[in-house]
């Protein structure tokens, strides 16, 4: 799950990006309560669509649970076209996986995958074994100036970007200027730009704890001053466009160009295993293909996941996707219409149930896993301290009773445990 | 591959730590060469042993290549036990990834793998979808302080430990003191555990690009000042020990205890996918599994890794490994009696062909390609520049005649192309 790592100026006693040891120290006790509660680290066994058997006992001993915690937003992880892609792939090349860079030597398949990709995404689309290593390898290029005629770019990051982004602050900042806005700050933005001569912005498309970015303003600023976008869409991506190019992809033009990368995800709303970068030209393409440190120095994504995703490309080629899409939006509709949220009215499957008290919202997860649904109560370091809640995954493959049975439970615990409903409540979240 | 990324400290115009740009610029041209000379990004598609189909065309047109470039040092990367593995995992859940965090949701055979891998190598371990992962899941938690009483360390790397571990040197730097020493410089290390009460070490137990750390030295000064232990073992698991324990592990006592984390692969020679943490204590495993970032923000390795690490199991603990095992050591022995290299007589199956210049490295591998051995051409900034050489990854798996046939070849190209032979001068390569 792709999730934030929210800490404010007046968090960091030391150091000037990082200070782990007070996250640990001022998130434990939460931790403890949440594991303590079962709803951190559970074990599962799939079993068809959204549900799965609960705990580690006997299968049929387990309690069946519907699930709001994957983020599997078109219902794509377990489709047969996905699962046999995966094990097709296996079976040709009677291995799994080949222990070397992929500066050496690549399945065949894999080159098929990135062709297939590029083509669909209208990219150049190198795949990677996680989004979080498409981000590690992408950041240092990006600070060197390579991806910017030669110039280092003043490296701009959003507040709220997702931690495998955030992570690299440090790294960036040893090879260029770093700057850190509030979230979603257009002025700020601008600002920056009229006052360097190279800018890059780093954020996600789709925010995994909600919201997302405003890209139209964002492809103005491109136009006005070159800024260079890098944009992680992993919770975006096949969730928009009539082959799935996603929440940021389906908003640039037929030709990326030279000045905007996307990261998405290979799982997610996609439906297989693994991360890709898109990228917009050939010289970009060499570079990566040498320097993006995943790709020299650690593993390609393994062959199963490389089938699963050639499987998954089908399904976004056919007329599935778009059914799947317009069942995701009806969920979302559904649960708007019982469940007020920051979130109400966009497009996307996240929901923030803001509680604000991480007891509170861990007592409350608890006690709609009790009902039968597992949802992902989530505290800092994940978002802000006293900005606890309980996000809520939609997706296609959720029944629409299933939608409906979540949000009267909440609605009934909200009832019980609060003076006032929710629903009339706004959400702080953004 | 897992390859070290070398700078001198010469080669840092700019940046405490990193200089991508340099990287890039010195590079580029012999990059430009080894893929003109089909000598990098290779396709190929799996046949039997260690020979694969190379290149895209149609399967029947591509040539047989023995592959000297994996890192599958006991051939289990296509062994039927790991193959079946993937597949039957796959096939229990009907699916082949949860787009979740491990903190949320897990698959219980993810669980099943670690309970196995713990009490085989008397530690708890954690798997993650890579050993770079593993890494950056490890490198924060250290600079905290929380492995080390809650006193922050002097984090110290050796010069040539793995990039995925070196990458980190700027994040641990915005937490506590970074020194980075020369290659094995005991003494070096001694005198900063003498200088500072908190010492952390950070090294490869078996390096990429040959030879292996002092593990017995290291113990010493651990017993002596406390000194912390961080060892990447990625290129040493399964090669040692009755279990696979690796080179590493197999080097401390049977309780890890409270000062030594050792990294290891799931990939490599123990021919699955994926990577894990061997910790020493449960409080340890609490902190990584609330608070390393692989953990908590990206996925978990998908299933088809976990059931291919499952069935590598299997023939861990069979009679097989140990066959396999000295099978290896054999072959090292045979290369060993013909080739000289600075790894001679070392138990390890690597070897370093130093030739010195680039150009003359890529023409070396391009003609041993010609001869149908594929082997790693490797160049700044995997070794310094200037120390351009041939990798040989060794394994079990080769047969007797295909060690002997590359012997061959190598000691004929040098005959050819060089004053004297090659077996007359001692390699630089450490």
């Amino acid at each position: 799950m792709q999730q934030r790592m929210a800490l404010s100026d007046g968090a960091r006693p030391t150091g000037q990006f990082r200070n782990t040891a007070y996250v640990i120290n001022e998130s434990r006790r939460h931790f403890d309560a949440a594991h303590s509660a079962g709803l951190m680290a559970v074990q599962g066994r799939s079993t068809t669509g959204r549900t799965f058997l609960l705990g580690a006992g006997p299968l049929d001993a387990r309690p069946e649970v519907i699930d709001f915690v994957r983020c599997s937003y078109l219902g794509l992880d377990n489709h047969p076209e996905v699962v046999s892609g995966a094990i097709a792939a296996i079976e040709a090349h009677r291995s799994l996986h080949w222990s070397c860079a992929r500066t050496r030597l690549n399945f065949d398949l894999l080159a098929e995958l990135e062709a297939t990709l590029s083509e669909m995404f209208c990219a150049r689309v190198l795949a990677f074994s996680s989004v979080m290593l498409a981000n590690l390898g992408a950041m240092p290029i990006l600070a060197s100036g390579e991806l910017t005629g030669g110039r280092k770019p003043v490296v701009v990051f959003d507040r709220t970007a997702h931690i495998s982004l955030a992570y690299h602050k440090p790294v960036v900042a040893d090879e260029t200027r770093v700057e850190t806005i509030a979230h979603n700050d257009i002025d700020a933005l601008d600002r920056l730009c009229r006052d360097n001569p190279v800018v890059a912005y780093v954020c996600d498309g789709v925010y995994s704890m909600g919201g997302n970015s405003p890209i139209k303003e964002l492809r103005q600023l491109q136009e006005r001053y070159g800024l260079f976008l890098y944009i992680d869409d992993a919770h975006g991506i096949s969730l928009f466009g009539h082959l799935g190019q996603g929440f940021a992809r389906s908003q640039f033009p037929q030709v990326l160009g030279d000045r905007t990368i996307i990261a998405a995800s290979l799982a997610k709303g996609f439906g297989a295993s693994g991360g890709m970068l898109m990228l917009g030209t050939p010289d970009q393409e060499t570079l990566f293909r040498r320097y993006a440190i995943p790709h020299a120095f650690s593993a390609a994504a393994n062959l199963a996941a490389v089938g699963a995703a050639l499987g998954s490309c089908k399904i976004h080629r056919s007329a599935e996707l778009g059914q799947r899409q317009r069942q995701l939006a009806q969920r979302i509709d559904l649960f708007d219409r019982r469940i007020a949220t920051a979130e109400r009215g966009n497009s996307l499957p996240i929901r923030m149930i803001t509680m604000g008290s991480e007891a509170k919202a861990i007592a409350f997860a608890r006690e709609l896993l009790d009902c039968g649904f597992y949802t992902s109560v989530t505290f800092f370091p994940t978002v802000g301290q006293g900005k606890a809640g309980i996000r809520v995954c939609i997706t296609a493959d959720h029944g629409i009773s299933q939608i409906e049975q979540l949000c009267d439970c909440i609605l009934e615990k909200v009832a019980e445990t609060t003076d006032k409903l929710l629903c009339d409540r706004p959400s702080s979240e953004g």
